[in-house]
């Protein structure tokens, strides 16, 4: 029997183990004997000083006094900084925190040293009664956001996107890319203060709007709400200024990865993105997964990107580095009914090439930098990664179980879920980012 | 004798009372008769606990320990905190921190109390004594960013920059404004991390850029880096999600204003804003004054805006607010040679409904959100805000006392300053805001 009951074959067994910061349903139970109730207050003096000095008083005040962070393992999550504390793990420090960011301010060596600490835990049967009591069902916890987000930049990386979007918005082109497209990864930066963890309701935005047919703008809440199926890659190690991060540093710089969800209102989008990009239309909500997926445990996910049709200039030329794609298969369900699968491993720009190119100008880095792939979309039209594009622009319809859609409508529900093959023949599971859509006020 | 020696007339006397982050350049002296060493243990503590929580570890750690609030006057810095301390105020607590971002969380009510208190203090002569013990020479401090960047946002608010930048750029377009321009406030979210203080010097970034006469794209340092003069505005108080901040709650929400100076690499810009918006062309730098003008300081400088040639959507239609202009008049000088004297009165949108637009879609607000006005320009030649304008892309040359310029050459120093009018007739001075450009590497 595997240790903690987890069953062969899932996705979230011990050769995973994603990271994430949770509190507990119900009021903590008085200390049992295995705990160390001065531990408790060190950990809650940490809190409450970390809430004082929050830049998100609103969001690290609502049950900060219990958050900490966990490892996913099957159907369980770990209290991570209790383990460590409990088995005397010189890495609680980092652990019994309530939140990523010491762990990921830590660097490379440290994200090593804790992944094969908490794999150990995990796996060595004489651990497992000291560890027992701190593995909660995922049903008696809630998850939060796991990092506090710095920047925010997203991409637009996926050739089959960038060729649909093209065509759609630009018909009479003579290319449906820009220029610019094959030369760089293309990308802009979005609203950190907005980025919101899997399961967070979205209420649709309002805006302007200017239907062709009208000579001047309207106000109201948007008619073409839509999704974008995206990779969020998290910074752990930050940079100075003045330095650009080349290829081969990705790794030191990139903890992990999440699923993420681009909300976009495609019509308050159109009427405001000439000349200085997308705004409004997006910076209402992003979604992301509650579970960062360290690229440690994807190691069998590497894949070389598709082959390049254009030199690429040094600085972001990776024809002799290990291979910078990964093999992620995702998909994304509306109320439930799967309507695309996404292979993130089509995409043309890599998140090493991403980096290379954020930093190129010197700009830095920050520890709980969030960068989204852009969306991401397969050749055919069942893995195209936006209503958008499904639809082509509401011109088509999707058939749901529960009627026909070209955008979102109130109370949709939309679910992202992805794996990647892992070691041995087993899956890598991500976490999943769902959201539900609320009325405009 | 006025207290504390400011002379009549000077424009940080107690009429401005601007707030910023300094330390003391030598260590402190051993604490003398009129201070109180058990305050500064527990401010001591607060810092190394600020540190630890920082998002950027690499800027917190410099000096952090010796960082506090303090407020001009004339040519000296009052430490704001430890006047408080002396004098048993309650605003302390807000006072005696490493950051502007308690003060800023506080909200309206706190800002007008201690802004009030303040103003006693420097002027009430009884306070003198126990005051002249933490009143320091602007020659003996450093100044660092004065609050944590949360969000930061950029518009595009001059209709005279924005006429000149599309006939520069859209020579042959009907209009030189896009259709959107006059119905909304053009903005698009800029990288945060890299928002730095006056005083900080910025490398010359490197990128692509594609020279018309090229087939393909070349790398190298920029060869076309400009300025761009405009004012950020500083969010105090937050806003939830889902909630959009109308116009007439602007001041419940922004604490004050600085000087900007949105740094751009034009060629840069040109290659890769199509269709996203700017991204490597303005991430490199963004700098800011030291210090943070409360609004509480501009009320004899609110002016009315332009008047509006179309009608306005309901959620930005101030026909019926208080004045939204502020009358502030902005030089830039390269090397102390005026080049331009931009004034910020013919701002075609007001930072509240800049605010109001940025929030219509629910997007929430947090405590250090800064937004920049975009460039400032004005009719004449002479008022125009960016070398793009100055130079017509660089057809015309500026003629300096060291040479001729159309874009910034290395070692050129890039000073902002600007005053508005205060009350009596006297004048509001704001920070400067300085940087210059060294080598790329």
């Amino acid at each position: 029997m595997p240790p903690f009951d987890v069953p062969e074959g899932d996705p979230f067994g011990p050769h995973n183990l994603p990271y994430g910061v949770f509190s507990l349903n119900d009021p903590p139970s008085p200390p049992s004997p295995g705990t160390h109730p001065e531990h408790t207050t060190e950990r809650a003096a940490e809190r409450t000083s970390e809430r004082a000095n929050s830049r998100t008083p609103e969001r690290a005040t609502e049950r900060a006094t219990e958050r900490t962070v966990g490892v996913r393992l099957g159907d369980h999550v770990l209290d991570a900084g209790a383990a460590a504390l409990a088995l005397g793990s010189p890495y609680a420090g980092l652990l019994a925190r309530p939140t990523l960011n010491p762990l990921l301010a830590a660097g490379r060596t440290a994200w090593s040293d804790v992944r094969r600490a908490l794999t150990a835990w995990v796996t060595v049967p004489a651990h497992r009664e000291t560890l027992a009591p701190h593995l909660h069902p995922l049903s008696e916890v809630t998850l939060h956001l796991p990092f506090e987000v710095a920047d925010y930049v997203d991409f637009y990386a996926s050739e089959n996107h960038a060729r649909n979007v093209g065509q759609i918005f630009r018909p009479d082109a003579a290319d449906s890319l820009t220029p610019n497209w094959k030369h760089l990864p293309i990308g802009y930066h979005g609203r950190s203060g907005t980025v919101v963890v899997s399961g967070t309701e979205v209420v649709r935005p309002s805006g302007q709007r200017k239907p062709p047919t009208d000579a001047v703008p309207v106000f109201g809440p948007s008619v073409r709400l839509d999704i974008e199926a995206e990779v969020g890659f998290v910074v752990g190690a930050p940079s100075p200024m003045g330095t650009p991060v080349p290829l081969s540093a990705f790794r030191d710089h990139v903890f992990g990865l999440c699923l993420l969800n681009d909300w976009s209102a495609r019509d308050i989008q159109a009427w405001e993105y000439v000349p200085l990009g997308p705004f409004l239309g997006k910076s209402f909500a992003t979604s992301v997964s509650a579970w960062i997926t360290p690229l440690d445990a994807l190691t069998d996910a590497q894949v070389a990107p598709p082959s390049r049709t254009h030199p690429l200039l040094p600085y972001l030329d990776d024809s002799e580095d290990e291979p910078g794609g990964y093999d992620l298969r995702i998909s994304v369900a509306i109320n439930g009914h799967i309507v695309s699968e996404p292979p993130f491993s089509t995409m043309y720009w890599t998140a090493a090439q991403q980096l290379a190119q954020m930093t190129v100008n010197g700009a830095s880095l920050r520890t709980g930098d969030l960068y989204g792939s852009g969306t991401v979309s397969g050749q055919p039209d069942s893995e195209r990664g936006s209503l958008l594009e499904l639809t082509w622009n509401g011109r088509d319809t999707l058939t749901l179980p529960d009627g026909e859609r070209t955008f979102l409508e109130d109370g949709d529900e939309v679910t992202m879920t992805a794996w990647a093959p892992g070691p041995d023949g087993t899956r890598v599971g991500l976490g999943e980012v769902t959201g539900r859509i609320t009325p405009a006020p």
